[in-house]
């Protein structure tokens, strides 16, 4: 399976220069700007349709028939043909991720804070207990697919620095396939709760402390220097755009859930900026398809 | 809606008498033993139907169009006329518990313990975070029926003893109803977890912590005097036979995530038996109506 049957590619938002998905880059080779997973949009058309036929795949992937079928009962593998179009089936790796409960708060309480009505999103119900298994299950997949169809790469494992949550998702997703891959982890000499310590030592990633003056942006930079020198270890940090495209179904999975009426809000914390780009990107995209027909408000804080 | 239309009773376990479900009770009120929930199966199979029929009866509810109805998008609810046939819906107080995921441990992993296959149901994904969010939500809406259709009683809350997960669902529950019921906790002294304090004290329950020579059982002992005293407070800890019909979904739960291909065999924590009860007796009540064909093998340790 070759990169002529994937219907994306990485583009540079800087330079705006492409490229093929068939080596590891974290960001633009000519400038060093962020990439960012763009698709063959018509592709995507031609394959989930679009209005109330792509609706209809949709429901029907996570709700019907074909719910039985691997990686169906994945919240972010469901959404492949859309995110990332192409993909091959079998160097997915999925744990079950997203399809996360829609809470909706009592009336009481939405009324207290002059609102309608409340939900909130438990992205704590996936394997690793945050968020970051959205777009750390695609950007491991894409590790193996690499590894597989681009033996030359000689891919050997992945490499994050964390504070925490991607180190988690990262020990975790890579332990299933510890046949094919390691996890090699920096974290802040003391600055990351044991809890999550322990997640990723749990699950076999080689794990050093660095007690650098810098915390984790030390450490950030450490491994970034690392992964330039061993491109066979692929960086998992959040520049990752592969990330990205997996954080995308958050969005998706919310206008879902709520059987395609768009809430008139969403609120989202901003960290790095990387779940706000997903967030938008997806909802963006899923309007194009008609898949809504307006965008919801975000407030990002 | 009065008890005629309800198909199930309050039956002891010791002295084999029965109760109609018109008032609160914690034990048997002739002879103090452990009262189980007893249903007219004759009603269940009418209204479930048996075999591929039961099965498709469920399976509509989880994923066809009923799937979008309250409380279908409850794990627990989902089966109310299999558990507490004829149970009021507008008296169901439901927050999307159960429905956690069916998670299978690698490959890999499961060859080094001995076995073709090992799944682990993550019944932490619930609201509160335990499995006691099955039972607790079914207790609690019984107390709903109760107060509402038997203005006598003057029900006026709930209360517990609990080292911590019992209390953060009674706690849970009760604050969507907060219109309606209040909450009262006992806690042992410093012998429970900040989180799971905090999760009763965050939801609006009023917690003592009481420093009794014997722990736990000793504020058991109190918060029985206390609901001896005070029916007007239903006591919702493991006793509370509403609390084992709700767990008695999570077997239920288990063969059906399967495509009701029982496994070989569930592994339980004992505890108090409580939850192996409601295993056993949702096992064999689903083999009863043939949703299954033989039943698993239990480790109970």
């Amino acid at each position: 399976m070759g990169a002529q049957t994937l219907h994306f590619w990485h583009e540079c938002i800087d330079c705006g220069h492409h490229f093929t998905p068939d080596k590891f880059l974290y960001t633009c080779p000519d400038c060093k700007g962020l990439l960012l997973v763009v698709r063959d949009e018509d592709a995507v058309k031609k394959i989930v349709g679009t209005g109330g036929h792509a609706r209809d795949y949709i429901d029907n992937l996570r709700y019907g028939a074909a719910r039985k079928r691997y990686p169906n009962d994945s919240g972010v593998w469901l959404w492949r043909q859309f995110v990332l179009p192409g993909f091959p089936e079998d160097a997915i790796l999925s744990l079950k991720e997203g399809q996360t409960d829609l809470f909706e708060v009592p009336e009481w309480l939405a009324k207290e804070l002059g609102l309608q009505k409340l939900f909130i999103k438990m992205e704590g119900q996936s394997p690793s207990e945050s968020f970051k298994d959205r777009g750390m299950p695609v950007a491991i997949s894409d590790a193996l697919r690499l590894q597989r169809d681009y033996p030359g790469l000689g891919i050997l494992g992945v490499s994050c620095a964390s504070t925490g949550d991607t180190s988690a998702a990262a020990a975790i997703y890579s332990a299933y396939r510890r046949d094919r891959l390691s996890c090699i982890v920096l974290v802040p000499h003391k600055k990351i709760a044991d809890a999550q310590l322990f997640q990723a030592m749990a699950y076999g990633a080689t794990v050093r402390a660095i007690d650098h003056p810098d915390g984790f942006d030390g450490c950030m930079k450490l491994i970034q220097e690392f992964a330039a020198q061993h491109p066979e270890y692929v960086l998992v940090n959040s520049k990752n755009d592969m990330r990205i495209v997996g954080q995308e179904t958050i969005g998706l999975e919310i206008v879902q859930d709520l059987g395609w009426q768009p809430p008139d809000w969403i609120s989202i914390p901003v960290g790095n900026a990387g779940n706000l780009t997903a967030l938008l990107n997806g909802l963006l995209r899923a309007k194009d398809l008609q898949l809504i027909d307006r965008l919801p408000g975000i407030i990002a804080g």
